[in-house]
């Protein structure tokens, strides 16, 4: 059965339930996406303030069979944020839930609601000397019920995981209307299913996320960073290996990015200041957060030699200041910014087991050569096996020239993370973006238990439609 | 409807399916568990070799609509493996479903089937220098598959998370009898549902786990315990997050325990040394693992003169050796035989937020002693806000003689619980025991959540009937 549209007969009955100041304009920030690949419709923009008015709207939805979309800070990747077809649904602005309930630094916990900013959460942690780790490079406009919904990643994933491993509990709004209060600060508890995780990366298919238990960490004593050239991508985990066994849980991010990545920006960002005189073709930037007693950039140096002795490296640099940590992070924090003014055909938010990495990229560079004289942009997180494998036109052309072939690259790319035991959606999602790659490379047993749990959850399939599963009604 | 007893019927169409090898006498072994508080009942034992056999095993009992009971090691303390009343179930062991199906130390990474048991898993691991860390006192015998139905905890939860933080995927046989093929070696995957915590923690409800990617660890370059002395349990708190600024993600074990506990094994172990001439009040056991260029010895030191400066602790010894480490953790590993042997009326596994603990230490003490002079053993997990609160007769008298208090005791011990937003399962699981404690203290949406789940993947609640959710046929 089709869902009905927020129609203004519909939008006259949510007036009377909820107060003046929980409506907004349906202006266009709320129907644009950072890619610009959609438009989205809206039939009425609430922001509510409170839990229980938030169940008032998803009650009202249900009861007239209206979709309801979701929405934190508008960053996401894959269009989980954006119904652009069908009925226009209720977009569901977390915006004005920006409260942080409550603080236990002894704890390490934080209760916050949904729509607080990431930037936001990381300083009031920073304010009690406290670390909340998950950072992505959308962190001033990204909201926590956002980052939950879709499982952020990000750079620190590699010591401190993905979202999900920084929740200890969640409140949220079933797609019945009924509340569940789930706010535990508990470490451990084995009382029933995991509904926590499940709410986690559902991207607001089977329910809304309005306030979380997240998890702190105590800050490192002491912060390092290195650029360091390696040989191949294989020095590169050979390389990640000996961090780990120097350092151990020290090792909180390991990027690994390719020349072409700082092509782009000495083309597009010139005034940003690369810090190699010659571009080296493969590089990786490690930070480490050290306990006491140790020096980060003693330690680093350490790593070099060991790495230089057994010829994985060839050069690199050990930030000397904080000043020169930021700038090494500002080229790896940049290169999303150079590919979006290169303007790539593809894009693709891969993972592959950590061990497959170098052949993957030898063989993805196989695939996309057979395709044409493409520029492959490769960087990421090695040690997560997470890489963006993006692809542009040759230098002079423009995207619009070969966007024809988008389809073709993006089968291509995908079929190989396929057959390599990888995953087409490391850490953006699925959103509206990859149903199709969901149904084509996903479990059919998983996606059919998928299906039986939104519907059970969500009978009436109000809930983001058609994001993550195709809408029944389709 | 009610489910069919495995009778000779089915049993002899199931020795038509599968080898006669996958076949076990009906031994007492199977229908007991470690407190001896019930006895189970099977039609058949079967042990498949396989993850198709399993399939077949699933698929007839779902046409025949007979229950199936998981069995792993048969160490969980909450009744999952047993059913003692009911129709006659299968009893499915995990038992000749014990490879390594693969280890890969580049990546931290191993594969293995369900029936592995939890001390192979270490020593696999140890072999090519990695750590698999969730280790429990039953580790001989416990078999991993349990562990991850049940979410296992244990004494490194505080560095390295619960069993389901320690899982990146599962193959499992749904109630459908289908498999479900998740078994990939992925740091991040955002492609769906996550249906792999769903199923951990499920204890066998949803499905049988029979094979699992774990995440394995760098050991750490050094080790090191400490037993310390602390004033009080607000002292012992304060001491953990001393450790923590001192040594960040290195305090891998902070063990609260009291006298009353070392008075048992003074008892009921008299061989067993115990390391203090005065037994104290209340001591933690620290275990440290430490990266390289740090010594533990005066790592723990340094940490043991800061506290001592600051009041929080009187007494302390460092292990000076291994076998001194061991013998350290011979004490807080040999408590659970001590209570076992002087017989509790009531165990309760909860958590409660860590900053709570002094005050339910309290405020437990005060419910307990109004019921009458009982003598408590209160030790566990502080760093995970979990404690065993453990209810033993006055001295000089028997468990039988207090028996009919066990249900007051465990009633008030978890309303307080439960008042101070804590949970009565923290890491033991729901079993059979605490069905009735999650009807009364869970939370009623979440409540009606997890039933509509189990009715979506196991429409005929054949899988571990009466575990965790009631049977609706009850």
């Amino acid at each position: 059965m089709t869902l009905n549209p927020a129609d203004p007969d519909f939008i006259a009955h949510l007036h009377q339930l909820l107060p003046g100041a929980a409506f907004r304009e349906v202006e266009p920030k709320y129907l644009e996406e950072p890619r610009g690949r959609w438009i989205g419709q809206a039939g009425v923009v609430v922001a509510p303030a409170t839990v229980d008015e938030v169940a008032t709207v998803i009650t009202a939805a249900s009861k007239a069979r209206v979709g309801v979309v979701p929405y934190g800070g508008g960053t996401g990747l894959v269009g989980g944020q954006i119904l652009s077809d069908g009925s226009a649904p209720v977009l569901l602005s977390l915006e004005r839930m920006r409260a942080i309930r409550g603080i236990y630094p002894d704890e390490n916990v934080m209760v916050v609601e949904a729509g607080a900013i990431l930037a936001d959460i990381h300083a009031a942690a920073a304010e009690v000397n406290r670390l909340f780790p998950l950072t992505i490079a959308a962190k001033g406009s990204a909201r926590i019920g956002g980052n939950l919904a879709t499982n952020a990643g990000g750079v620190n994933v590699l010591r401190y995981g993905n979202a999900r491993d920084l929740c200890l509990g969640l409140e949220a709004v079933l797609p019945s209307g009924e509340v569940w209060h789930g706010l535990k600060r508990l470490r451990k508890d084995n009382a029933g299913y995991d509904l926590k995780n499940l709410m986690i990366g559902s991207e607001g298919t089977l329910g809304v996320i309005t306030a979380a238990t997240l998890k702190l960490y105590p800050r490192p004593a002491t912060e390092g960073t290195a650029l360091i050239v390696v040989n191949s991508p294989e020095a590169a985990l050979a390389l990640l290996a000996r961090a780990r066994d120097h350092l151990g849980e020290a090792v909180s991010a390991f990027e690994l990015m390719h020349r072409t990545g700082l092509e782009f920006l000495a083309e597009t960002l010139p005034d940003l200041r690369l810090p190699f005189a010659d571009l080296p073709e493969w590089f990786v930037l490690i930070d480490v957060g050290l306990a006491r007693g140790l020096d980060p950039q003693a330690s680093l140096g350490a790593l070099f030699a060991d790495a230089h002795e057994a010829g994985l490296v060839s050069d690199g640099m050990i930030a000397q200041s904080e000043a020169q940590r930021q700038q090494f992070w500002e080229v790896r924090e940049n290169i999303p910014e150079g590919n979006r003014r290169i303007g790539s055909i593809s894009s693709h938010d891969i993972s592959v087991p950590i061990g497959a990495i170098p052949d993957f990229i030898i063989r993805g560079n196989k695939v996309i050569a057979a395709l044409g004289a493409f520029r492959i942009n490769c960087f990421g997180h090695l040690g997560d096996g997470n890489l963006h494998y993006n692809i542009f036109p040759p230098k002079g052309q423009s995207r619009e020239a070969h966007v024809e072939k988008r389809e073709a690259i993006k089968r291509a790319v995908h079929d190989l993370v396929h057959q390599m035991g990888g995953s087409v959606s490391a850490e953006h999602g699925v959103g509206r973006l990859k149903v199709e790659d969901l149904e084509r490379y996903g479990d059919p047993v998983k996606m059919s238990a998928m299906r039986a749990i939104k519907a059970a959850l969500d009978p009436k399939s109000i809930m983001n439609p058609g994001a993550v599963l195709r809408d029944p009604s389709d």
